[in-house]
């Protein structure tokens, strides 16, 4: 999984008709510090995540592994809203 | 998903059976101001989207899970036309 | 695979209900000198791996071919500590 | 799928007994102007591309959805010859 | 697949038990000259590729498609000893 920030959301009218009622949240990459990176991903919000919060995101196949994406064509879905991170390196 | 942007098209009339009929989309990156990148990729348009549309591209297996691309050689698909972004960092 | 180190632990309540009680550790890359890179994932710790251990990451589906991941929305899961590395290049 | 243009061939008796038969092509990236970048892949061919041939490949499990490649060790294959692009961007 | 280099051993005694037995080699990528990358992965011998040998390593769940790693938590696999390559151009 990789940390990143919720930054926004996507707005598409016109798509693939399994997606419909998904929410499409921007996440941008974060350092462990929460540093703010450049890349980003587009993921599906399974938690309610909101603009703000740090979050961890899950990619590939196992993005289908939730109740809201499977069988879905779906790549990156937020899995967990981070509370806080214990780092010592 | 990536955003990206669709800046053209791909035709290639040797190939792979499963693939007749696709239509094979040039996507390039782009930033949450639309900024076009370097990098592209080559995604099977599900949506009719169109040249100079911005569209959220799903990857690997994902991209397999629509009824068009089930099961066939096909790691990118567009899968959504992007209307606009909401974007607060 | 790739060769990391554990330098902490992700803290998160609000999760998918199927990742309950597992553990997910901040794992960075490192080189094959143990250098610590910048560049870092979240992986489900399989083999309590503790900071500052050495160990090798499985990503992508193959991470949830474990008792603990199974069709868990998992990406990247802790296999194996490292003991020692032999290299000569 | 990424675009790529087919430089050469790797020859290799000891293998996985699944891979016998198969040719290993060697397939550096390319830009939209077919300009040669430095990375490359070693794709299957499904489609009797040769040395100078652009093409598409695609990669991960989708790799493994043609009649040559099912079932088998392989994360890249060549399933299209490029004829022409058509890009305006 | 990608064309690398076994430059050493990764030795460890805690790890899942579905890994028991197997050979976690360190390969570096190389370029079609050979030329070493300060890139590399830890993947699986099925091969007996030893240190010095070029090889073809696959990746992700077309990995897990040999004898050796079938369902086992593995993302790499070296799956063929690298003769010999002709390259043009």
């Amino acid at each position: 999984m990789f940390l990143g920030k919720v930054v926004g959301t996507v707005w598409a009218t016109r798509k693939d008709e399994e997606l419909v009622g998904m929410k499409f949240q921007i996440v941008k990459h974060v350092g462990v510090d929460y540093s703010l990176k450049e890349t980003f991903v587009v993921a599906v919000d399974t938690v309610q995540a909101g603009v703000g919060d740090v979050v961890l995101v899950c990619s590939g196949s196992s993005a289908r592994q939730t109740a809201l994406t499977k069988n879905k064509p779906v790549d990156a879905v937020i899995m967990a809203v981070v509370d806080k991170l214990d780092v010592s390196d």
